[in-house]
């Protein structure tokens, strides 16, 4: 392959740790020079960059020769405020199998141990007593359903629950009783279990607050697993103080790590994990982003495209 | 539909409540009386015999017109031992589809806690530390690929793990690593959780013992959801102590309900649950009960049948 042929990437990882990510792409014949932020490197050659936190305000502006650009996870939210990005630039994300595959694990194992109340069973064995209890059916909704949520629902219709489920534009998944556009209140009165896995932007920033809740079932479940932003935390504590939630798994937070004197630590009523319900296995995403290069340089479409005026 | 086309049922239901049975056998049209042990009334008109607990020695003599047997569950290790049941009576199971999904559900929230680390999420809620824990993938072992084990393995490789599959008789499934005869060693040497859904019988009895965890893989994991029969239980103590296995998740246990003064309570390294992975949902099994009626008595071969010969 000549040399022309190669991608310059720059890496701008914020926490994460970038050295999976150097070691699988020049591994690659597709890739050139690889140079993680921050770095004086080369910018004027990057054609490829890679975000997980954005560049500081300017720097985008400082590379001419970008030609398209990857979230280096599922989300883009942490691009949809970023200016700097030219309104033209192709912007993909990634479409993990195993980002959905371990979405849909998390989500089963939080469903089962609601459903089989586990906590319970924890308790008993502490006590030394056997307590057999029986478990039901649960009708579980899931609130969006772009990669994530369809490959959740289609499983969870397999396991046997009855599933609901709402998009903004409508969406057929066999087994599935979909809503979509102004009939999110009739999806609401639906399931027992809610799960989220709406994209985050400015039409579901704070979608789960107290009039939604209101909305749902009586002494419903909330699983968010989606983004911190979508729950107004304050209004969770109501419902639940109020009776009308019965409890949530919570694994995304408005911050993270979640501050050490938050209300929810010590909520009997709610379950803490730290956002790990589904985390980007650097192999696979970077394949997918290895894909799109070979698609640039060969001249064919992108794939995992994002519109981020329409934001997801 | 004339009288005769009608069949007189006896249950046997040991500790289990027969309210659900009679219900829904009593709403059929195939099912003339119905009767639950213990009683005298019409013994010699009894057709199709249910049982949790097998009937007192000599009872079944007493039910000249008896013409099937079937279990009220997906076992039929309680029928092994009956003496009493003529060697060619027809003789079904309950093969549900909850019973499979039920199971295999219930083993991917054993697995999920496994790989997640979710005991360790619980205290670190109670100590408000937020401890972000990565996750690898899990290599499985299914031991026993009969209808519970195909389930799970299947849903196993969708899930994203990597199976491996053990039965006495070559089974192929489609994603799995499969052993069978006499490379049960060859098998033990893979996974890293071994999930146990043999049947319970002279072959399999005390089959997880301590030269069978010495096959396993350092520090392995065991997840008990068949009989406790299967397992020696001083065994299990002995490898957890001397370190050969990392830990174990029971559902089934020798005694039922396992003794309070049991040293398996108080142990951080086995989780226990009162044998409810997958309980028998009458609802379906009743329907698969009908299902064979209605083969009886249109001349149809019944489904469901188990050789208790070949004990399974």
């Amino acid at each position: 392959m000549s040399q022309h042929k190669k991608l310059s990437v720059l890496i701008s990882p914020g926490n994460w740790n970038p050295e999976p990510w150097v070691e699988g792409l020049s591994a690659s014949e597709l890739i050139d020079e690889i140079h993680v932020w921050p770095t004086e490197a080369n910018l004027e050659k990057v054609e490829l960059l890679l975000v997980w936190k954005p560049l500081p305000e300017g720097v985008v502006s400082r590379l001419p020769n970008l030609k398209f650009l990857s979230s280096m996870g599922a989300g883009v939210d942490h691009l949809l405020g970023d200016s700097q990005i030219p309104k033209d630039l192709p912007v993909m994300r990634i479409v993990d199998k195993y980002l959905a595959i371990d979405m849909t694990n998390y989500v089963m194992m939080s469903l089962m141990i609601y459903q089989r109340r586990y906590h319970q069973l924890i308790e008993n064995q502490k006590n030394n007593v056997w307590g057999r209890l029986g478990y039901s059916k649960v009708k579980v909704g899931v609130l969006g359903l772009g990669a994530l949520g369809s490959h959740l629902a289609r499983q969870l219709v397999k396991s046997g629950f009855e599933v609901y489920g709402f998009s903004r534009n409508p969406k057929e998944l066999e087994g599935v009783e979909s809503y979509s556009g102004k009939d999110l209140n009739a999806f609401l009165a639906k399931p027992e279990v809610l799960v989220n896995l709406l994209p985050l932007n400015d039409y579901t920033k704070d979608i789960l607050n107290y009039d939604f809740f209101t909305k749902m079932q009586p002494r419903a479940y909330l699983i968010n697993v989606a983004r911190g932003g979508h729950l107004v935390e304050a209004d969770l504590i109501r419902a639940l103080d109020e009776g009308l939630l019965k409890g949530a798994t919570l694994d995304v937070f408005r911050q993270e790590p979640l501050p050490s004197d938050h209300p929810f630590w010590g909520r009997d009523d709610i379950i803490i994990t730290p956002h790990v319900a589904s985390v980007t296995t650097p192999d696979s995403a970077i394949n997918q982003v290895l894909e799109n290069c070979r698609n640039f340089l060969e001249g064919r479409p992108l794939n995992y495209l994002v519109d981020l005026a329409r934001q997801y």
